[in-house]
């Protein structure tokens, strides 16, 4: 298909690598800073644009990747377009595209940064339509790239998105923390990795309801309490460790 | 080197198995439970023993592998030995062994349960001697069944042990939030699994402080409001929430 990517980010540049490599045309990369936009466009052999009135209107379909809070202005600059528009954010609904004739959403689920290639086949791709035959060309083009193409309601994908935050962003600061914790110790955080690893593993195939391990999953209050105190004054680690071995302990005792 | 094992759980269990396939021999296996001890024994083609008095005084190492609670009494029975004893707790300070004669620490950094083997090579393991000769006997031990040896003092072992703490038993109660999220709204775990999988492998090349993704990475303040209202009053989704959103929001700030 012939497609224009409007945004640079990680999203789009995620996208528009596998979009290529599974034969579609990146017609135009769209970003308002243009050295993005160039950056990407040379990654995809596509055109680099910055002025939304320099828009290709000939495109199946638009894929606006931008961040959310810039999401809703940006397409008030947009012209009417004949091609299918969708947007690739978690927690925004449809419906912010309803002033378009073809639309729909296109979230690929996965985290995504510009320097690291995705094995998309194994993204899950979640899709939203306003009718069926935009439906049918979405599906398409996302059964094009991955093999975990699903349907989701706006309602869903917000719901999906608030776990993801929990699954991915919340654990990365869990690493993150753990991280500065041993650096001021002089310790590496490559000690950490077999622990992350067995920990992400384990959860592919026993619900992490079944694997929680560690003092307050057996409510060893000698270790808490020496844990709290080494970590006592020291923000953002104290009030963490005491909120979430609060809410493991609460968890037991509702078992 | 001639080793006994002092203990019969999941760290006896592994350490002996990978002792042995790496040249050592098994003196005895001790445990005050016989039918313990002799279970282990005989998969290292060990002698069994559990009474104190029938300890073999010959072996160059004694590693003592027992619970937390039950380890300074087991100590108060031991008679004074030659060789050098050790024991392989992470938050238990080696001082605890400092009326023998020769001792340190000899701590496997990783999970372990009896059934699943576990690729030692690339478990931690963390050493602290009380003298350079132990230490160097211990290295030798060490690096004979993994790469990834290093020296830790008890503080540190206590800092590492925190740190495990946020990067595996919190990290794997965000994990349960999120099933438990996605439940709510009829979806399934799976779709999180190569989320999971990619969060986790990603800090294995790049430190978490540079792959933070998600609303508060980037102060997305629309989206921030939006899953707290989602969230609203279901504790404990929402008062994490907060509390996680705002850490990563001041780590921003703080750069």
């Amino acid at each position: 298909m012939d497609i224009v990517l409007i945004g640079s980010g990680n999203v789009a540049t995620q996208l528009g690598l596998i979009l290529i490599k599974s034969g579609h045309r990146i017609l135009q990369v769209y970003s308002r800073t243009m050295v993005n936009a160039e950056e990407l466009a040379y990654k995809l052999s596509s055109n680099a644009i910055d002025s939304i009135s320099e828009l290709d209107i000939s495109a199946e379909v638009y894929i606006v990747s931008v961040k959310d809070d810039v999401l809703k202005d940006l397409l008030l600059e947009l012209p009417q377009l004949n091609g299918i528009i969708c947007h690739t954010a978690g927690s925004v609904d449809m419906d912010v595209l309803d002033r378009f004739e073809h639309f729909g959403v296109f979230y690929p689920f996965q985290t995504f940064t510009k320097e690291k290639l995705v094995d998309f086949k194994q993204v899950p791709v979640l899709l939203e339509a306003d009718n069926d035959k935009v439906y049918e060309t979405l599906l398409k083009l996302a059964e094009s790239i991955s093999d975990k193409v699903s349907k989701a309601s706006s309602q869903q994908r917000g719901k999906l998105h608030v776990a993801a935050v929990f699954a991915c962003n919340f654990v990365n600061h869990m690493y993150r923390l753990s991280e500065d914790l041993l650096e001021d110790s002089g310790l590496s955080f490559e000690l950490l990795h077999p622990l992350i690893k067995e920990t992400a593993d384990k959860v592919m195939s026993i619900s992490p309801s079944l694997t929680q391990t560690g003092p307050a999953s057996r409510d060893d209050q000698m270790i808490i309490q020496k844990h709290k105190y080494l970590l006592k004054e020291q923000e953002p680690y104290s009030s963490i460790y005491k909120n979430l071995t609060e809410s493991i302990l609460a968890l037991n005792k509702s078992k």
